[in-house]
């Protein structure tokens, strides 16, 4: 750190900024404390700053504000060097890291002596059914949680002023996927918020609210909390006027629909959808031992066949050494705990002294179920809910929250949003997506006769009748992949000047009318290509008017 | 509003949510309280919240939180109507306003049968010099705040790890455009939080900061302040590090670089434009008299030549009797006067009162200047400054901000602020923009041979030079208008193969890797195009080195 250090310094290379990394660069910190001179620790992080995951849900609701739920990484590790960047090589042979650029177009290398991953998982939309990738929102990272609260404050803004009561109820409908922890969490805090809201608006009746939870298990949270738990938890949703859908699971989502495994279909415009994590694509490749996708390391948390490499947090698996049974969940409490033990293994491979093991199990789990109420399940067996559970919820979050100015802060505002009136307003991004990828079930209408000409329209799967009289149902022509349509209204700034109905499982591209005219005035090829399209269309039209007239 | 009402109400219509709308709604509220069977107000607003402006530059500082500069609209007017859509047409010849569709493709008509236009100016980029618009950040609404204290954290962020002591004071030069209030409030925000800021940061020292003003008459806030205020924010600007440009303005920006008119090139990644606002495009074609852009009304606030149109706030432009000044600067002191002579004008209107005249000669005006200062000037004469005239600044402030909750929230958070310390944390948004403009300065560099490849490239004006060895500076071609590049590492993800430098000023749109892909996928004719470029390049390439051999 100070210029008197002499010698090139032992690099120690953290990669993520969750609770495994930030732990662990925090033990580092103080394990090398005297030896700064001869130790640098890094830590290798997308954003500045540390996102507390168990109080997003909170955020939704506003029972926090959008700074609350995250602590700068700079104010909580003060001797290590950071960078903000995104990874985009882990290169385990030549013991290099490679980050993104961010306002130039090069790469940066950081070389490494000791190596930690914490980089966690990744959502991955990818393996699920189709539609959900591309209609559904995620809830992961703190930008989820303001998208969330943003669409639930504009559909209920849109449902305020909509004449037609069906499709009131339809956007007034919210669907949450996955019956675990934090779908059970959000689906609570999303009902609150949404039924509190709504009083503000005389338009609008709790009747017209529905919010659906689909589990795919019988009862909710089965893997976390006791069979009695989770029926009281089922019991309080329901009276707050949840429905839940027990053993179904989301098959497929569109921008009118969820869909379920029994093929209900639920008329909505949000499915949020907690989705299974994935593995990190950057340890695609590297040579380490995979389980469940997770990276194997032994009881000391270093990663199989390597000594200068460790794994902490939901990224690691630890086995148990009788079974393939993995023996730490990925939850906070564990990540916590595994980062003290890397950080002493790393200490004392330096020093020559043995590795210590992990071994922990757990003190027990906890739900927040919105409105002053929660579960808790302490040690296996003390099962606690109600107002109290939700006070220790708070308290032992509160507790954990890193750095104290943080924890002041989210003290105070946890005392005055209980005091104040909230204020739902909705920080309203510009919709911006160039390029979008849509799903859509058969039967559903894309765009009706009349509408405005918003985008261009590609179809990537599936097949659309393009339906002149809505009512008549009378096809003039069915496109199918590699078709585009749309352009008429874009070309002319006109109007739709037909109906386009999907004949089966449709899978779409979609770009937006600025973006459309920018390419085709810069790219004559497009221009000529589309121009050709259009007259095409037009003479197929003019001759099967002229068809009619002759019969 | 309740079901006794019977017979058609008087819809009177308000467009825009800023202070005059606002207001007018409120005093119509008032005036209209016991004749609400009879008469419905409503109003129109893009975003269900209302802008504080004057304390927009506070939240990039952060001496506010994020949601204390808005609040709820809906909360401030109980007794109106909402929508919250934007406006896509005025019809005043059949009475009708048209409204953007939001989760649909059909949009929204509603009748009036008094219209209150309060659509405020835009900010109008278009007119701007070459480059400002697509590389500088506005400065107007609570996006253009939080998207500049995300520019600012992300910035110093990469600078903190930036090994080139040139790109570091490059990427730490902060350029702002306009000296007025807004332009002076925020340099003097911008400088405060990055000096506050980079104290964390061991690897940034407060020389590699630069932050400039750029005005372009001889004195900052020239046309609202008396020259002696204007000298004491000069010396009280400079003396905290700012360095100010004077009798200059912006001639260009690009990626790399503001360029003064009088050609002074200052490098930068961060332009800050307070650019002149313009008529809103919805005035467009509507048959009202402007002056100066803004709509010439009567001394009692209606339209010119309509009995059911009345205009208020920055939109309005009320003539002095004997010349064509107009009355009424465009600031909130004033859109709150002018709000309550629309309300009773309508309300006069309906009972056959001859209406009321507008007569206001403002109380002074004031600007905040950062850390514990402020220029204040009352009544024409009286002028103060330093840290009582921040007191006043703060005290007015509050006084003016509507809603009693909001105020105790506002004096909450800065009392705490003022007790707590600041973590810079940046609600970085993803990079989603598909496609964008750039403008590029004669001999600036694209991309060079070895980055990584991210984007396709089109020319739409310019040239530049293609260079297979960036020190040779020998070109093997030059591409002009209509060409592209870029597809080359795209198509083959592989790194750059040539560096691209102008050989004049260009403008260039750019696409996105990731929807380079989806456009070619899908539109095979672009595929068949760039394909057919790509192996022409290669062979062109073949070709040349033959050649060299041969000599």
């Amino acid at each position: 750190m100070s210029s008197h250090c002499l010698g090139k310094k032992k690099k120690i290379v953290i990669l993520g900024g969750g609770f495994g990394g930030i732990y662990t660069a925090k033990h580092l910190e103080k394990l090398f404390s005297k030896e700064l001179c001869h130790f640098e620790i890094i830590l290798v992080n997308k954003y500045n700053y540390f996102t507390y995951q168990p109080m997003l849900a909170e955020v939704i609701g506003g029972s926090l504000g959008i700074y609350d739920s995250i602590s700068s990484i700079r104010s909580l590790l003060k001797k290590t060097t950071i960078y903000i960047r995104s990874i985009s090589k882990i290169d385990v042979e030549n013991k290099k890291i490679t980050l993104s650029p961010n306002f130039e177009h090069t790469d940066l290398t950081i070389e490494y002596d000791a190596l930690v991953i914490a980089i966690g998982t990744v959502t991955d939309f990818n393996n699920c059914p189709s539609g959900i990738k591309e209609h559904s929102l995620g809830f992961k990272s703190l930008q989820d949680a303001i998208q969330i609260k943003n669409r639930i404050i504009d559909i209920i803004e849109t449902a305020a002023t909509e004449e037609s009561p069906k499709r009131r109820k339809e956007l007034l409908t919210f669907v949450v996927g996955g019956g675990g922890f934090s779908g059970t969490e959000i689906v609570a805090e999303i009902n609150d918020f949404c039924r509190k809201m709504i009083k503000r608006y005389t338009s609008i009746s709790q009747e017209d609210l529905r919010v659906v939870l689909v589990h795919k298990n019988e009862h909710l949270m089965d893997k976390e909390l006791s069979p009695s738990l989770s029926k009281y938890t089922e019991k309080l949703l329901r009276k707050r006027g949840i429905e839940l859908r027990l053993n179904q699971s989301l098959e497929s989502a569109t921008p009118f629909s969820a869909i379920l495994n029994n093929k209900e279909i639920i008329p909505t415009r949000t499915v949020i959808s907690t989705v299974p994590s994935n593995k990190n694509p950057l340890l695609e490749g590297l040579p380490f031992t995979f389980l469940y996708n997770r990276i194997m390391t032994n009881e000391t948390l270093q990663v199989q066949g390597f000594t200068d490499i460790w794994a902490v947090g939901d990224v690691a698996a630890i086995p148990s050494p009788k079974s393939k049974r993995i023996i730490n969940p990925p939850t906070a409490q564990f990540a916590v705990r595994e980062a003290k033990v890397v950080a002493k293994n790393i200490y004392n491979s330096y020093k020559n002294i043995p590795p210590i093991s992990f071994s922990f199990k757990g003190l027990g789990s906890m739900a927040s179920l919105g409105y002053h109420n929660a579960v808790v399940q302490l040690f296996g067996h003390i099962k606690l809910s109600g107002f109290f559970a939700w006070l220790l919820w708070r308290a032992v979050y509160l507790f954990k929250l890193p750095g104290a100015s943080r924890k002041t802060n989210v003290f105070l505002t946890w005392t005055l949003k209980l005091l104040l009136p909230q204020e739902p307003v909705q920080l309203k991004a510009e919709k911006v997506r160039g390029i979008e990828h849509l799903h859509f079930n058969k039967g559903e209408i894309i765009f009706n006769k009349g509408d405005i000409g918003d985008y261009l329209y590609i179809i990537t799967k599936g097949s659309v009748a393009v339906l002149k009289d809505p009512n008549s149902q009378e096809s003039i022509a069915t496109l199918g992949p590699g078709d585009y349509f749309g352009e008429m209204a874009l070309l002319s700034h006109t109007r739709r000047n037909a109906t386009i109905q999907c004949l089966e499982q449709c899978d779409i591209v979609s770009l937006r009318t600025e973006d459309f005219h920018v390419l085709i005035d810069h790219l004559p090829i497009l221009k000529k290509e589309l121009e050709g399209t259009k007259q095409k269309r037009i003479n197929d039209n003019v001759r099967q008017l002229e068809k009619r007239f002759k019969k």
